[in-house]
């Protein structure tokens, strides 16, 4: 793996979590000014970090982005605001650059105000460590994390037009929210030259096919937001027509891989499951028919006991909002024919059953006619385990 | 209690259920044309029994209603359509009325076509026991049931005018859909006297505050219907506006105490939750919020855990696309103030903790603001227990 140029980063404990050993603090310094665009939650309920990245997105010009978990400074009120700022200024006076050329991300724990007498020098900390090597790479992708059990880290490289260039993503999130930790964050940093207009544009499109096309609970943060920073410090000018197609496909490629390793690490999770809906009028049809699919308490147990109970499946497609010829859908499950023109087909439960137990992932493939609308969407299967992590978790 | 005058019931098993001795299969004859107004799921994948009950409701000359348990009649194509059709064909030929006097309820596994060869000899069965007694009362609450674990009556006397009415409500439902079973069932039956077009409207608001005002796991059923039946076989003429007042009354009793009985009965749950939103601009608002509220997971297991976990709680209200001002919110639980103004408030946690242990009902008070919209909204928790009955069963 080679790193995106420019770049510096560290990561250190500064004793926000419980284990005061666990890394949980990470500073990205781009040695040059970078293009930043962003892409946040649609929760009223925002955290301060989220607020503060919203004013500083899309830009021409910011250095850094520092990442807390273990507190997501979310519902902290003026409090919360004051020490968002205040973090973008440590970095910036760590580093030599101007506050507003520092962005912010927190995770973890919902309304407790942050303990800046740890993340002050924390940050100094993790400022005078900045280095670019594989090692500093993995500790950020693991200072990412809160209840997942993985560290999320995805990489590509690009060769458009004799230029090389990396892309590194790095994410977190296990519950759209879980036990008042988690929320999903994302990361991506490259060394292609993007302008911050079309930056912004193309990462909420990519957002759009990739992250928000996650579901693991259905419970939308208050702290989601994926970045993405370019440098352009691989480039020497501008991207041509053939650069930015090669740009869009490798992080398309870079926060897929980010959203599946978020949807396999879901909580309590045994299958990631793919749902893919084709044959309605339009793509928003499509989407919304897979997401109250994906969000079904009852398909997500189904398949947590790899039971093919396509009923719950078309019923949940039936109460989402969407115009259904019920004489016109079909339903396959891992490739298997279950419904067929609104009657039950005949098919064999149990092969189709072993099948869903021998695999960790499961397609559902619902076609409700011959319209060009469709979606593909993902979620994971719902089980005790998940209820367990946040039934027993408390505050 | 009195039952309602001028019905008769009664209530066998057919053999549709795994154990041929347990009830599935009711007929509740009037004596007379009774109004009859319904609502339905608004599922766009209906059962044979709704589509029939939707084109006879509402009605000024309804005589019998049959119902049955283990099948639900839905997603079994035009087989199904012959059967709804074939079962009222029946309870006419049996009860000497004409088929279009007939309504269908169903419920229980979808996509298996009728076992007609068991309904219709239950049928003529349950006819020739017809009775008007307090056991075949009972008799018919428990062949409406498919993962219930209680039947479900309500009953209440209404006096008005000198007048004395009866209103015996029936209900059934564990999970809105439940392992390939349940969906909820209504059935009122009053000896009032109501005309069908002020019934539907009066059914529809009562519908709205009740039944739909509830969920156990947010997967809306292809079967829920809510029947109301009335002879008015003990009034002498029409009602007046103060009899309307009454039976009006007497109706969201019965309706919400049948509605609260599928929430506490809801599948694994260990806590019913009431949800009460105020201050908002309008009543769609609040129900809006309610029901995000209500149908949060981590909302849900949190109480299942008895945590009061505040921030899961305001944040499902912040994803419900109803502009809220987290500076003018508070929230309650049980009575004690966890979140005000935007800002966390210093609770003894343990002291709610306990209290939410110590009891099987929790009631959760959000206020966004000094408007006027408001509702009301139950659920129940979300349990080990829940995931096990519906990960567990296969079809």
């Amino acid at each position: 793996m080679e790193l995106p140029r420019g770049y510096r980063l560290s990561a250190v404990a500064c004793g926000l979590k419980r284990d005061p050993a666990t890394l949980d603090l990470a500073v990205i310094l781009s040695d040059r000014p970078a293009m930043a665009a962003g892409v946040y939650t649609t929760n009223q309920v925002v955290a301060a970090p989220v607020q503060l990245d919203r004013q500083r997105t899309p830009s021409a010009d910011v250095r850094a982005v520092v990442v807390n978990s273990g507190n997501a400074n979310a519902c902290t009120g003026r409090q919360g605001w004051t020490d968002a700022v205040r973090m973008a200024s440590c970095v910036a006076e760590s580093c030599g650059c101007l506050p507003e050329q520092v962005l912010v991300m927190s995770t973890g724990i919902i309304g407790h105000p942050l303990d800046m007498r740890k993340i002050e020098p924390g940050i100094a900390r993790a400022v005078s460590t900045l280095a670019a090597s594989r090692d500093a790479v993995s500790a950020v992708a693991r200072a990412f994390m809160t209840t997942d059990t993985v560290p999320k880290m995805a990489h590509r490289s690009v060769l458009s037009g004799g230029q090389t260039w990396q892309f590194l993503g790095f994410a977190k999130g296990a519950g759209m929210i879980a036990p008042q930790m988690a929320t999903m964050l994302g990361l991506v940093l490259t060394d292609a030259p993007l302008e911050s207009g079309w930056g912004q544009t193309l990462l909420q499109e990519v957002a759009n096919d990739t992250f928000n096309a996650i579901s693991v609970d259905g419970h939308m943060s208050t702290n989601d937001s994926l970045l993405l920073l370019a440098n352009g410090a691989a480039s020497a000018g501008g991207p041509t027509t053939e650069d930015r197609q090669a740009i869009r496909t490798a992080l398309e490629v870079v926060c897929q891989e980010l959203a599946l390793a978020i949807v396999r690490d879901g909580e309590g999770a045994t299958h990631c499951i793919e749902i893919r809906v084709t044959g309605l009028e339009s793509n928003v049809q499509a989407r919304q028919v897979a997401r109250e699919i994906a969000n079904s308490p009852l398909v997500k147990t189904a398949v947590a006991g790899a039971d093919p109970n396509w009923g719950r499946i078309v019923s949940a497609a039936g109460y989402a909002g969407v115009p259904l010829d019920l004489a016109c859908t079909t339903l396959r499950l891992n490739g298997s024919l279950l419904f067929a023109a609104g009657e039950p087909v005949g098919f064999d439960a149990n092969e189709v059953s072993r099948g869903m137990r021998a695999s960790a992932e499961v397609c559902l493939e619902l076609c409700c006619g011959s319209g060009p609308g469709k979606a593909r969407f993902w979620t994971c299967d719902l089980t005790a385990e998940y209820v367990r992590i946040n039934a027993d978790y408390h505050t």
